[in-house]
């Protein structure tokens, strides 16, 4: 048993020592707001135990870490076909994702790039009554925590903002890869985004990803295969277009916001969640990835 | 003095046996429905004289025909400031006209492609009271003819389909080069598409850019200068990717539409619209393209 | 009849004075090298009369200028089959050519682009015992000029520069759209654009474009047909990606070299050509566009 | 400790009743006269133990196996400076290879797709004497193998069929990120892609890669940094655009060649090398990835 508790501890000790702390997210009001000197993390291991340090129980915008999660309830409703209207493949691209749409007919190269996402929110408004609630629903039954909220001001200001993502899903409409209302599916897709959670409670979500599809309470909620799919989606695809430095300097699958937050996992072995609000120039947490980087150099935890 | 009239019988009776007409666009049901053996042509002569055969009286959609009179409205309330916000070159691209808008930051290559031409649109909308009736008055106050209408039912089938027009316009906006709301622009956008005209009424309009800018009763509408950029750009953007095989074939600046419509001028000499709803791959009147061919050809009068 | 000395004579003047003369192309030493406050200009009349000004007598590199006569010869041996490798419309395409021609399967838009170019070479390479000789001797004749030579050290250098032809080169034979050997039909290119010829000379090789094919000597060397073709793919292609620039300003088919000539045309009327070494940010002449718009305003004649 | 001998057996006798087995690569004589219905499969564990089935004392054409192999040897001479001229993010694109390169400046997007592999081997070609025969040795020292070859034959037919990774070269050339000539250059590439290997000599070679740089006889190749990062590479780039597929029904980092190869490793537990020459759509060996899946399903042992 590794002793995460004291790794954490140095990690949060040396973290307030970095001076480049990178560039807080200012594209909408609820984030620019945000203290950049803010850093939590939280390792939830193998025996249920939860270790964290620092701002771990303070709540911030997930942002896109909330794909995983809404790509771990698609599945669960239509498994495999979901397949059928986007990719598994990364994008590669850091820059113009609707001429990679555009090109490819409106298929989504995967479902942790916004246009991906937006499918996958799409493939839930066509199955749930009421998707906004139903989701924040599946999100607290996984973490067996009530207390999850979205945050509305943030899903109005992306809202009002969301130029690209509206581009992206007329685009996808006008391929015919849209079943729903651009505006109903946007409506949820901005919410989903605006989950307000803290290290804490992530780790306790993701924890179905390191526990092959149960959670802390040992319900089902994906299978086996559902896991691995989505852990390996995570790995080439969860780091924009830095998911080649990430899985050289980290080596887990895992997914980052652009509120700061990033979440990572060694199946069957732990899980992680940090946050820190200051992006690098690729919108990943800077010191986020650089403590997830100490951690598995430390424990010699990783896939590699 | 070339005999138009006898010219234009000959080639409306050759037409006539035509077989290979294209295909009528159809992704509303208001130009689906339009009758295929329609054949309309009409020349205005530089003696302010008018040749017509076949439908030529008959209104049809101008669709993008009307963005040249758009951006000759904005040339007029703008000058050449237009040119910050939007190019003056060949997009040269058949299929991935959000790609090249992407990549070039939300700069459409010109006015006469649909991105552009919502540009042009949000210029109007910045500056008209009611762009809307403006526009209609405007198109009315040149053509001396007070019965030109929109077609509210076109406007409103192009609005409800347009989601590839939602995308770029939203993708503009992101990259900021869009000073209203994407729906008041686009509302206008639409309208103006809507336009019905007959071939009459075309060359009446269109009289402006053979003539130096003045209208039939005299009136400047543009200016030298103005009238030659709208002219060059007709010339090199104003048949979608099709521009080097027209230069080729009729040798007139000119502007198509999806509706089956063509105008086309030799400045000082005579200005020319034909309507043939059967489009050829590239989007263009087929017929349409064949009569001003045949026209250029008898009469010996193009720019080559 | 226009004076055209006089207007020549004054152009001359008002360049003298214009200190903004663009950059010298620097990508080998023999363009680099040259003065960059050389001007020249001819026109040759529909009367066959040749006035000129400043350094019309002098030889420069003509470079691009050169693949409208390639295509020229081209033409007259395989006629309009040469579109079914090369197409006629322009690329559009600032930056990235070998992208174009990627996603078109090894068809280069125009042949006045270098992908275009080396596919015409291609063709005479196919057809000529000795391309190089042919090719040089074709000119000489429809100049009556056998002084005309290729520079050899041009020749050399761009060779020893031009990945990039290489690159498009070996691009186009991976689609099986090269017939012959990349080395060869490289050699011939990079000769063909060392043609070394000064203003008076060009205008005599481009009187058969705006002589429906015939010489100075009325031999007859394309069919008007063709004639309109190559003007037509001039107009809308001859600028790199400043034709619809061009178009406005001085309104006639023509094209441009990075060595800082230009030729252009007014059909039946007059053959102009300019040399000034600095060139504007598109690669074209920025004295020699300045020269051609003063000559079109001046004498009214252009195609607009 | 798995029974691998006793799963490879069993994965062997269903491998022989697979019937679709893709198509073997043709684009060269060399690989399209390789027997379809070959298959090997070898194991190497973390004890040392070899465990092989099938032909897999049979050499074949490692192809693009290789490039892992060339940046080992790179990293060892220059480390992370490396990371100057390539990157390490998946490139995502099935299809436009050059045209990423053209936008990116000549920056290849990782040393695993043909561009980056160029680079890589203008690198070592910079920095050995020899480096056809020097990479040579240094692939026989790891493997303590001095029988293994290249194949001359496949070298000549892959060079004069290689007009796309000429342009490639040559592109690169052109943005100056060659330090070497083109043909120099690409003379090693080839004879790097004709490496004549066995199922068993890969995986004595791959061994560095599961045992922290180490080969069998316990010398360092690669320092533990070198190694994690060349595993990273491998998990996001090593199978095309089916990295992500991969990754989910295999979960281990590897590279596949053209040939029908394919090596993957579990670190610190074992390292598998597969040899079926049907490939799949992508143009990884169909039968190898089945394989492959069959084998971390089977002993759980992947890293998901």
């Amino acid at each position: 048993m590794q002793d995460f508790q004291s790794i954490l501890d140095n990690i949060h000790k040396a973290a307030r020592k970095q001076t480049a702390k990178g560039k807080v997210a200012d594209y909408i009001p609820e984030l620019s707001a945000v203290d950049p000197d803010k850093f939590g993390m939280t390792v939830l291991d193998s025996t249920k135990n939860v270790h964290s340090t620092g701002d771990a129980k303070e709540n911030f915008s997930i942002q896109s870490i909330s794909k995983v999660l809404a790509l771990s309830m698609a599945m669960s409703h239509v498994g495999e076909k979901l397949w059928e209207r986007v990719g598994v493949e990364p994008s590669g691209d850091p820059f113009n994702h609707l001429s990679l749409l555009e090109m490819e007919n409106g298929i989504p190269r995967n479902p942790l790039i916004n246009a991906g996402a937006i499918i996958v929110c799409d493939i839930l408004v066509s199955r749930l009554e009421n998707p906004t609630s139903a989701f924040l629903e599946y999100i607290r039954d996984i973490a067996g925590d009530s207390t999850i909220v979205y945050d509305e001001k943030v899903a109005k200001s992306e809202k009002r903002t969301g130029f690209r993502n509206y581009a992206a899903a007329n685009l996808i409409k006008s391929f015919g890869n849209l079943e729903n209302d651009v505006e109903t599916v946007l409506d949820f897709y901005f919410h989903s985004c605006s989950l307000s959670m803290s290290c804490e409670q992530l780790v306790k979500v993701f924890y179905i990803f390191m526990n092959r599809g149960k959670c802390l309470r040992n319900n089902a909620h994906l299978t086996l295969s559902q896991v691995k799919r989505i852990n390996a989606i995570m790995l080439t695809c969860g780091f924009y277009d830095e998911a080649g430095e990430f899985a050289f300097e980290v080596g887990l699958p895992g997914k980052s916001g652009v509120g700061g937050g990033i979440v990572a996992l060694l199946p069957n072995k732990f899980c992680v969640a940090t946050w820190a609000p200051g992006l690098n120039e690729k919108g990943n947490s800077k010191l986020g990835m650089w403590a997830l980087e100490k951690l598995t150099t430390e424990t010699g935890l990783s896939i590699f």
